[in-house]
This record gives structure tokens, sequence and C-alpha cells, in this order.
């Protein structure tokens, strides 16, 4: 204990770093990332004063997390823009940085259609770069408000189902301001119940195979002063059958219509311990998650990723931490074959609440869903 | 598949290392072990010549598998009094080489005692070290048959559990010849089904913190020719709801009078995984085993291991791996606390079968364990 004290301390003592900035020096405005690879041993920025230096941090990683890379590719188009270079050139390249990320293409499409309705409205080059750089803004500006709406409503809820205590609450990969214009989705929701006194614990799942829980949370949680504490993902169980857990707090990837939630490898597994430990367990993710146009669990499509992120075991320091591009030291036999889903389904039964910016979805229905993505703010809360 | 049939008749191709044996060459008697911290990167034989590098085996890892450490300590007792040492001082040292392992003091005191009763009975030096050697070979082969047993009797289960087909079989952390005389437990019975062509697939548990599902048992696995995979531990839920576990199948540390059997941790998430999707989980053990002192699954104290273990990721080269001592990379932020029990316990009511060499015991019952340690195989027979 004294050891993690003295180190959130010693990292509180400095100020945050922003995951993300835009800055106007002298010589030109720059997107100024924190690069992600690097964490949690150092803590380093990169400067993009152009596109392709901004592609290649997307592409080695440096900047992830849905919501942040919508942020990134608004941003990107701005730069573009402010720097004379060819703008629908560089949203091309933005778009395409990496392959699944959805976010990215609809950031750098809002950015663009701003900078086009400027252009296209007479705007000189330099207003309408500015219209660009408002947009981005915005978009940065409502992920944030999203991420504190969600926080307050997942705060509430605790407070409805474990009325009156403090709160041990394990959580899975990475869910907070490394992903988010904001404090993000299910870790907003720790930092929430961290403030206000309520968090006596967060369990740290390590997220095998790239690690997200034991390099990313474990930093923001030493950032933030929480008390936490690291495990390998087969140990929650000891934790449940121990009485340590009140509730689990997870994101999403993806929502079905009928409420199941894709989410990290290993989030199954935890909904069904919560199930037999009756322990609530609950997902916190932006409406935009939900996704109509998949009816089912069994409709989505679940990424295989390579071997070696399981053969080998990455190591922390440098770019080549948690990357897809191996790195690491082999651990298994040569020619091992690996099963290695990048995330699994968890049925809407298992699923105590759907905590969104609009409110709380308890029971998960079909129905709940549908009304949650009409924008029925009153259905949408419990 | 190609990539791994490759491999596995490579490895084939030469013969099984045998993990621990008795030689005699000119220049006198030698223990010879498979260095099990070099697995699977490399197949390297320590040869003892004395105590003290035996002491060293054990003490770091080279020699590990509480049934191996018992056969290894028996022979020591026979190492030292074959090459003329004090024999009583050289028991004592195994006997503390690590302090957990019940077996290895065990082993050490057949053999000690073996020797005493031959030396006592007027016999000479050679004799009497000629004593120790035959207790230690007895142990051997004993352990070894124990293993055949537990492999029959398992095999006959599944056969009964899932009449007439091939079977996915998931298993956690390492129970085969490199913990044994023979086979092991839960592996032999996978060996054995492998012998009749019944293994569809053997799902490996990489198993964290220490990976020796992903270091030994995938090693053992392709050595064997096994159609094999691995996975990262949280990854087994997605094999369960895809329906591709037809039984799990794991060893055991100790098993308590009510039933309870504490192993890995890691195993009772997979004990109720099972449960929830209806799979039969066993357990493979000796009747050794069973600890008749140990009440209940409560009672049993859970043994918590340094946070290093799950800060840190072990490189599969070199001593460093899976040892007690570190040497792995980095991985959280400094100061990081960790969660680490060694194992945890899964009540009787989750586990389907426990296979001894006396039989197999179905359902687990306060009544069953006790008739098992009463040594009759009638009433432990299913």
């Amino acid at each position: 204990m004294a050891d993690q004290e003295a180190v959130s301390q010693a990292v509180q003592a400095s100020p945050e770093v922003p995951v993300l900035r835009w800055e106007e020096p002298p010589e030109g405005p720059v997107l100024v990332l924190l690069d992600q690879t690097r964490l949690p041993a150092e803590e380093v920025e990169l400067v993009c004063t152009d596109v392709p230096a901004l592609v290649e941090a997307v592409g080695s990683l440096a900047v992830r997390g849905a919501p942040l890379l919508g942020i990134a590719g608004a941003y990107g188009v701005a730069l573009a823009a402010a720097r004379g270079y060819d703008v629908e050139e560089a949203a091309e390249l933005l778009a395409h940085a990496r392959p699944t990320a959805v976010n990215l293409g609809l950031g750098v499409r809002r950015g663009l259609e701003a900078y086009r309705r400027a252009a296209g409205g007479g705007a000189g080059r330099a207003e309408a770069a500015a219209a660009a750089l408002a947009e981005a803004r915005a978009l940065h500006r409502e992920d944030a408000e999203a991420s504190a709406r969600m926080a307050e409503h997942g705060a509430s809820l605790l407070h409805e189902l474990l009325p009156g205590g403090t709160y041990r609450i394990l959580t899975h990969c990475n869910t907070g301001r490394l992903v988010s214009g904001g404090e993000g989705t299910a870790l907003a929701v720790v930092r929430a119940v961290h403030r206000t006194g309520r968090l006596r614990r967060l369990w740290v799942d390590e997220t095998r195979p790239l690690l997200q829980g034991a390099r990313l949370t474990a930093w923001e949680a030493a950032r933030a002063g929480m008390p936490y504490s690291l495990l390998t993902d087969n140990a929650a169980g000891s934790l449940f059958s121990a009485g340590e857990v009140d509730a689990v707090l997870i994101g999403a990837d993806r929502i079905a219509a009928d409420g199941s939630v894709a989410n990290k490898v290993g989030s199954y597994p935890l909904a069904v311990l919560a199930r037999y430990h009756h322990v609530p367990f609950v997902v916190v993710a932006p409406v935009t998650t939900v996704d109509p146009e998949t009816p089912d669990g069994a409709s989505i499509e679940v990424e295989q990723r390579p071997a070696h992120e399981v053969t080998e075991c990455a190591a922390a320091h440098g770019p080549g931490a948690g990357r897809e591009a191996g790195g690491g030291h082999l651990v298994t036999p040569l020619g091992t074959q690996a099963y290695n889903p990048a995330f699994d389904v968890t049925p809407a039964e298992l699923v105590t609440a759907i905590v969104t910016e609009r409110g709380v979805l308890s029971p998960v229905t079909p129905d709940g869903i549908g009304q949650l993505c009409a924008g029925s703010r009153r259905a949408a809360m419990s």
C-alpha cells in the first residue's frame, strides 16, 4: 500500500498529461498526442505537424480508442487545412489510417464537411480551416460531455444498487481517458466514484493478450491516486468467491439490437462469474455503440487476432508493447497455434444495466435498446 | 494446422527426453534431469553428480511438480549413498530444498529409511546404497503405475460421459510427464484419449502468471503430436459459448475432506463456466492428494505469491522463465500492487468427478472422499 500510495502521490504531483491537444506555436499549429505505446514506462508526447505524422501515430497505436480516434481524425483535417495542405487528400489518408476504426472515418468526415461547407459558402482558406477546427473542438467537447454524463448516471446507479457504502469495482481492459476526449466510459464512472470517496478498491484485470489493463488502466489508476490492485484475468474467480467484488464495470465495442454486448475477450467469463455470485454486471458505453443493424449476439462477427499475441508476451517498454506486430518474447513451442478472439459476446440476460450518456437501461431488453437508439430519454431512463 | 503438424512431427522424430533418469557411467552414478526452466526453447539435460547440485536444480525449478520432486528426493538419497557422502546430511539438505513441497520430504524419507533399514541390518555401505536406489526406483515405478491407472479410469469415464465421439478437451496449467514419474494426471488421461484417436482438440490455457500451460503443456502436446491450440485464460469463455468444449480436465494440489478441490488459480472460473454450459468438469489426481486433515474448502490456506509474477511478463528463454525470482519485463507502473493467489478452490458441487488411481468418484461427496482415503476400491468406483 505504502509503495503504491507513494507512487500515486508522486505521479499526482505532476499535472495530468493531456491525451490529445491542439497547439498554436509561432511556427504554426500542431496536434500533440500522448504516445500510448510508451506507457506506463514513459509519458512522452508526439508532436504532429502534418497529416502523415498523424497517420503514422494512428498506425502505431500511439493514439488509440474508438472515440479518441474520431477526435484525432477531425483535428487532422483541421491541421491539413490550417497548414495549407490538400484537405481532401489528407482526409482520404486519415480515414484509412486504420481499417476497422469506424469512429476515425466519422470524425474525419465531420471535419471535412465543416471545411467544405465553409469553403463552398465562399469563405477564404483561413476561415474554412477555422470552421474545421471548430468542428473538431465541438466533437472533442461532445465526447467529453458524454463521458461526464455516463459517469454521473453510472455513479447514481451504483448508489442505487449498493446503497450507502464504498465499492470494490472490478474492471477489464482500458476504458478511461486514453480512449476518449473526456474520462472515458466505465473508468469515467470509477473516477467519479473515487472523487466522492466511495472507491474502496479498483480491481484491474491485466487483460491478456495485449495487457491494456496492466499497462494502461493501472497507469490511469495510479495517476488518479486510486487504491487499485492488478490481477491476472483468471484470478477474478478467487475475488468473487471471497466476496471481494461489489460490481463489475466494463465498456463495450458494440451492442446488438437484442442487447448483446461485444467487448474485449474476457468480459463474458466475468459476466458468468458475476451472475453465479449475484454481483451486478454493468456496461458503460455511449449510445453510438449500439448498432441497430446487428440484430443479435450471434450476428456479431468476432475478429480473430494473430497467434503471436498469445504465443508471445509483450514487454511494456518501447513502441513494441501492445502492438499488433509482435516484438514480444516467444513463450511457446514454435508452430503453436492459438485461439485468439479479440472480443466475446455477453447476452443481455447477464447484463444488469447499460449506462449511456442518455441514462441507464435496466433491465436490458430489445425494446429498451430500440428506444435508446430512438433517443427517447424517458424510455431509456431506469 | 500445417505448421503445427510439421513441428509436431519434427519433434516426434527425435525420441522423448526422459524427465528424470538414473545413470551409471564408469565415473560413478548420476541423476540426469530435463531442465524445465529451459522449456520450450531448449531441451537441455542437467547432470547431478551430488546432492548440492540436485538441491540447486530443485530450487531453480529445473525439476518441479509434487510427485516428481518426491521421486527426485528418493534418488538424491541413493546418489549420496552410492557416492559415499554423508547420507543423513544429504537427506536433511534435500528435504528442505523447497519449503512447501510435501512430496519432496516424503520421497527423501522413503529413500533414507530404506538405507537405514539395510545399514541397521548389518548391510555394507554398497548394499545399503543399493537398498536406497531400489526404494527410489520403486517410488518411481509406483508413480508411473498410478498415472497409467488414472489415465485408464479417466478415459473410460470420458467414454461414459461422451459416448462414441471424439473430444475437445480444455485443460489448465501443466499436469503431464513433467510433474510425474509417468504421464502425469489430467494430461495422462488426454494422452490416453489421443492414443485411441479420440482427441479432436486439446485446448491449452496459457495459465498466467507463470505460463505453465503455454510453456510446458504446449511443449508436451507438440511432443506427443496432439492437435492443440493455445489460448489466453480469459478466452475460455468464448470456447464454451461457441460449444467448442466437451470436457474440462484438470489436476489438483489438494482435495479437502468435503471434496473441495484446490488447484492452480483459474480452475474455479472454468468450473463455473463448465456448470453454466453443462460441460463435465473432471479432476484427475492420485489419492495422496486428498488431505483428510483439511475439513473443507474454507480451511484451505491459499498461498499469495509475489507481485512481480503479475507485474512482469516472463520470457520463455533461459532460466528466468517461470521463476519465482522475477527476471521478466515490467508491464505496469512502478509500485503497482498485485492480487496473486497461487491457486483457487472449487467446491465439490461444481466437480463432476474425481479420477484417482483407485477409480472414479462421482458424485463427489464427503462420504465418497472418506471411503477413497480408507482405500475401499469398491466404494471409490462410480
